[in-house]
Parts: C-alpha cells; sequence; structure tokens
C-alpha cells in the first residue's frame, strides 16, 4: 500500500459516508481519516476508519495527498475549499451553479498561491452532465441542448413540503417527462417550458386530524417550487414512506440534438443518462476518480483551481497508457 | 479570419466531404485546401473550396495548422498519419482496434522527432465511446460495460452480401437487442452473447431470375459475418433500395452498470448513446471538435501521439474559460 493515493475526508453526512464507501473499492487508494466537526467519539465509521476532529488537520498536512470536501454548498464549501486549499490539494462538489465563478476565483487564488490542486464543482451536476453539455455543443454546433433531472429525491422541495402545517414528513420526486424526452430524440428540437420538462410527485404523512386537501392545496400552489409544475400528492402512512421512500434516488438526462449536412438536412443526437440507486453513493464515485486525476495531475507538476473540463479523461484510471489503448480505444 | 485554424482535408470520399461540410459550421474555422491522390480537374468540392494534389502538400506546410486525414485504416492510414505526422499535426480516424498500439507507437515516433501533435483513433468508436468506457470503467470499478451498435449501416456486411452470385445490390443494418439494453438498463448485469446484442437484417436486390431462396440462405449462413446471429433477408427492388436505404446512418449505446454501497445494495447505471443521420458527418463533427482541441494543445507547447483520452475537454469548445465557467458547469 505504501503508493496507494492518500486521502482524507472531510465531513461525515451523506456524501462523506458515501466517499467513504468508494474509496474502499478502489484498491489503489487508502483512506487516512476521516473529519468532522463534531464529537468524533460520537461517531462511528462504516470502515475500519478513525474519525478525527477538524481541529487536528493541520497535523496532516504530510499524511494526505487529496482532502475530499464533503461539506454543503450553501455554508460550507464557499469558506472551506479556498481555506484547505491552502494546505491541501483538495476537491469539492460545489453545486450553487450561479456562484461558481466566483468560487473559482477564491480557490484559485489560494491554490495558485500555495502550489496546491483544487479541483471544483465535481460530481454528476455540476460535473459529468456539465463535461456532456460542453462536449456536445462543441460537435455539434447547430442544435439545442436540453438537461432532464430526476427520477429523484429533492431535498429542497422535500423539505418545502415538511415546513407546511399538517405534515408530519414527505419526499418530493423531480419526475422527467418522458413524452418530451422521446420529441427530442426524435430531432424535433422543441421549446419545452418548465410544465413541459418535469412533473413533481410528492408523498406525505399527514399529521393526525390535519386537513388533506388543504395541503394538498398548499403544495400545488407553492410559488417557485410546484406552482409552475403538474404536481402528483400521494398521502401514505409514515411506514410506507420508510419502507419504500428512505432510499435517494436519482439520475437524469443530457441530449443534444444537431443538424449537420450542407443544408442541415440530417440531425444528429448526443444523449447521456443516468439511472442511480443512490444519488450520494454515485457523486462519491465520480469524486474519487477525479481524486485520482489530482493526483496524477499534481505529479505532472500543474496547480491552481481546476474543474472537471480541465482533466484529460487518461487520469481518471488505474490502467496505464499502453492497457488504455490497447483494452478501452 | 486572420485568427481562424487553418486546416486542410487529405482524401475527398464520404468522410471528406462530411468534414469539409463541418468546418464550415464552426465560424473559428478556416478550411485551406482540400487534398487528393486523383486528378483534382476531375473533382468539383461541395463549398468554395479549392481541390488540390497530394504531391502539392510540401507547399502548404506554413498554411495549415492541422491536416485532418479522411483516409480508410485498411491501406491509407497506417502510412499516411506516420509519414504526415513529419510535416504536419495531425488528426486521424483510424479505426482497426487491435492495430491502435502499434499505429500509437508509429506515429509517435514521427509526431515527436519533428514536434508535431498526431491524435489518432478520434471520432466516436474508436472516440466517444472510448471516452465513454474509459470514464464509466474509471466511476464505477464494480461493474460490467456493455457496448451495442447500430442502427446502422455495416459497409464490410454490405460487401459481403453484393459479393453473393445473384444479388444485384444490398444494404445490411446492424440492430441493437432492445430487450438485451432494457435488461442492462435494469441493473441485471446479464452475460449476453453475440446472438443476444445484436441482430442483422439485410435489404437485398436480386438480379433477375435469381434463386432468392438461395440468397437468403447463403447469407444466413455465411461465416463470421452472418451464421453466429439472427439474420432478415427482405428483397426489395432497385428503385427502393436508392430510396430508402442511401443513408448512412448509425449510433449505438455504451452502459455501464456498476454497485455502490457497503455491500453492493445499491446499483448505478450510466447511459451513453448516439442516434446519427449520417454517420460520417457526425464522425467529421468529432474530428473538427478535436482539431481545435489540438490546436490549443499545440499552442501550449505539446507534442506527440494523442488520443482522446489525453485532451481537456475544455479544449474542445470555442468558449473561453469565463464563458465555461458560467454557462456549462
Amino acid at each position: 500500500m505504501s503508493t496507494a493515493i492518500k486521502l482524507g475526508i472531510l465531513g461525515y453526512g451523506n456524501l462523506g459516508k458515501a466517499t467513504e464507501l468508494s474509496i474502499k473499492a478502489n484498491e489503489d487508494m487508502e483512506l487516512v481519516a476521516i473529519f468532522t466537526r463534531r464529537n468524533p467519539s460520537e461517531l462511528k465509521a462504516q470502515t475500519d476508519t478513525k474519525i478525527v476532529s477538524v481541529e487536528e488537520l493541520s497535523n496532516y498536512k504530510d499524511k494526505i495527498d487529496i482532502l475530499i470536501l464533503c461539506g454543503g454548498s450553501a455554508t460550507d464549501l464557499p469558506h472551506q475549499t479556498p481555506e484547505f486549499a491552502k494546505s491541501f490539494n483538495v476537491i469539492d462538489s460545489f453545486d450553487t451553479h450561479a456562484r461558481i465563478p466566483e468560487h473559482f476565483s477564491n480557490v484559485n487564488k489560494s491554490a495558485k498561491e500555495t502550489n496546491h490542486i483544487a479541483l471544483i464543482s465535481c460530481g454528476w451536476d455540476p460535473g459529468l452532465f456539465s463535461l456532456n453539455r460542453l462536449m456536445a455543443d462543441s460537435f455539434l454546433p447547430n442544435g439545442n441542448s436540453y438537461t432532464f433531472w430526476g427520477k429523484g429525491v429533492s431535498q429542497g422541495h422535500s423539505d418545502a413540503i415538511r415546513r407546511i402545517k399538517g405534515v408530519k414528513n414527505g419526499v418530493q420526486y423531480t419526475v422527467p417527462n418522458e413524452e418530451s424526452i422521446n420529441r427530442v430524440r426524435k430531432g424535433e428540437n422543441p421549446k419545452l417550458n418548465t410544465r413541459e420538462k418535469h412533473l413533481r410527485e410528492c408523498f406525505v404523512v399527514a399529521e393526525e386530524g390535519a386537513n388533506k386537501e388543504e395541503i394538498e392545496k398548499e403544495i400545488k400552489n407553492m410559488k417557485n417550487y410546484f406552482d409552475e409544475y403538474d404536481t402528483i400528492v400521494n398521502f401514505i402512512t409514515e411506514e410506507e414512506l420508510k419502507k419504500n421512500h428512505s432510499k435517494m434516488p436519482h439520475g437524469g438526462f443530457v441530449l443534444r440534438s444537431g443538424k449537420t449536412g450542407l443544408n442541415g438536412e440530417n440531425n444528429e443526437i448526443i444523449e447521456y443518462s443516468l439511472r442511480l440507486d443512490s444519488n450520494p453513493e454515485f457523486t462519491a464515485s465520480v469524486l474519487t476518480a477525479y481524486a485520482r486525476a489530482v493526483y496524477k495531475l499534481k505529479e505532472k507538476g500543474d496547480f491552481g483551481a481546476k474543474t472537471v473540463f480541465d482533466i484529460p479523461p487518461a487520469l481518471l484510471s488505474k490502467k496505464s497508457q499502453e492497457e488504455l489503448l490497447k483494452e478501452m480505444l
């Protein structure tokens, strides 16, 4: 294991736990420690890995090749990534699309000054979906791009349901409109409004005696969250919710439909899709592969902030150049 | 146009013609000339581009940034790519999978000695499908990969049909087995034999008085080409063939089905697919985007043989780093 890539995880929520498992699935990687802001003695790792207070992180500067930041985009990462890029090569999954340029700039400053690599906004969207949007747009300049999400759980919308009076618990699924996807696949290049792209399906546990009609009405009319969508509300028991809706599935589709030929007479469709039983576990799987790429990029002497757009795909693989040419091309 | 990427095309068959159109569709590119081994005066370009004898190519060393080689993999490219990599940055679509390592090595030698970049085996398979195989394999190490081709015209199988006695003309489509694809999509991780992956559908024009039963039997039993597949043979008229089967559609699917979680309890599916009205025009579209990447890589001072695995995706786009962060990530 002496040549293994040495990784650390900061943050032990859903993504941190999934990253722990993903690292264990890659024999060229070693998980040195999990770092937390909570009291480590109150936490237990899923694998044989020590959990350490974030206060001790500075003692690990020479023991970790790459630190995977598993905090949230709202309040953790905007501060953590620029801060820890001063002492470590880091990866994050910062997903507030509108703030990516600002985040990149902040992280780039820290990383460049201290000769580290910091890969931001890694995962599947932003991440693999972004990559497919960029590539498909480059191949088919005369065309339209479409992104559909789901079927998958939206935390934001689930939270919004749970804040309604009379609601005990609830889960919301974003569901892509299959008919619209098929129109894109056929090369129709449709203009699709919000309602035509996705519908929202809610599974709600009502408190005893609550007015279900009122709850349903309140959900369906909720501004910014549900009012522009067709929404289905199902009332179920707490047991059903636990049994059938406690996983975190997700996925989606990126499509590009473009014209080629002397007069645009031919249509070409590129489609990339994900069907994920576990959103955090797949996101973690992407993060660890990109951690491998960051490690190799660092060995070549590179530094600064990066995104998935900057990474030569060969670096993601544990295979050698010879194996890739022979087995993968 | 002074900062446009200056391109040349060598070979004016299906791929050369498609590349001519693709270059015209990208406003940051300029097609300097098309080079041919035939008599240029007997050829006419589809666009306002001069066609020049390959004998004159050496006069264009300083006039062309990248030469796109549009010859065939069987006899042209094994010689052309190493040869022209001595004088130009080049791209080819060499697709004889088994000979890729040897071709890479030959090309690398020429390119390194003369400080050029030579991107080999570019297109969609090898090319984009390879990229998806590599990436999906890196993200989901515990899983299975599947590649299905079609529905699309196979030149090799169409040629084989046309060599049969009594056959005037014919086209063969490789058709992926939709049921098998759906089994993969469901996470069944099936082991699929040749017959379960694809079927072959033939449209045959028989000569007058030919024995159609004999032709059908001969096709279905043809070793290496048809005997391991379920094959459908349709007899049609020459007019129908011209009208309905003269395009070159193709496409296919790359899937990875992988397990994640502490005990592999979750399944994750990655799917990449293409539905192409024109195989050569899409291949050309990929070649020109990678030509852009080669141009940028050259500007950074890189050289030697490359494959799609070595190219940071950002280089494919005409957008700036700022635009990519803002619009694409």
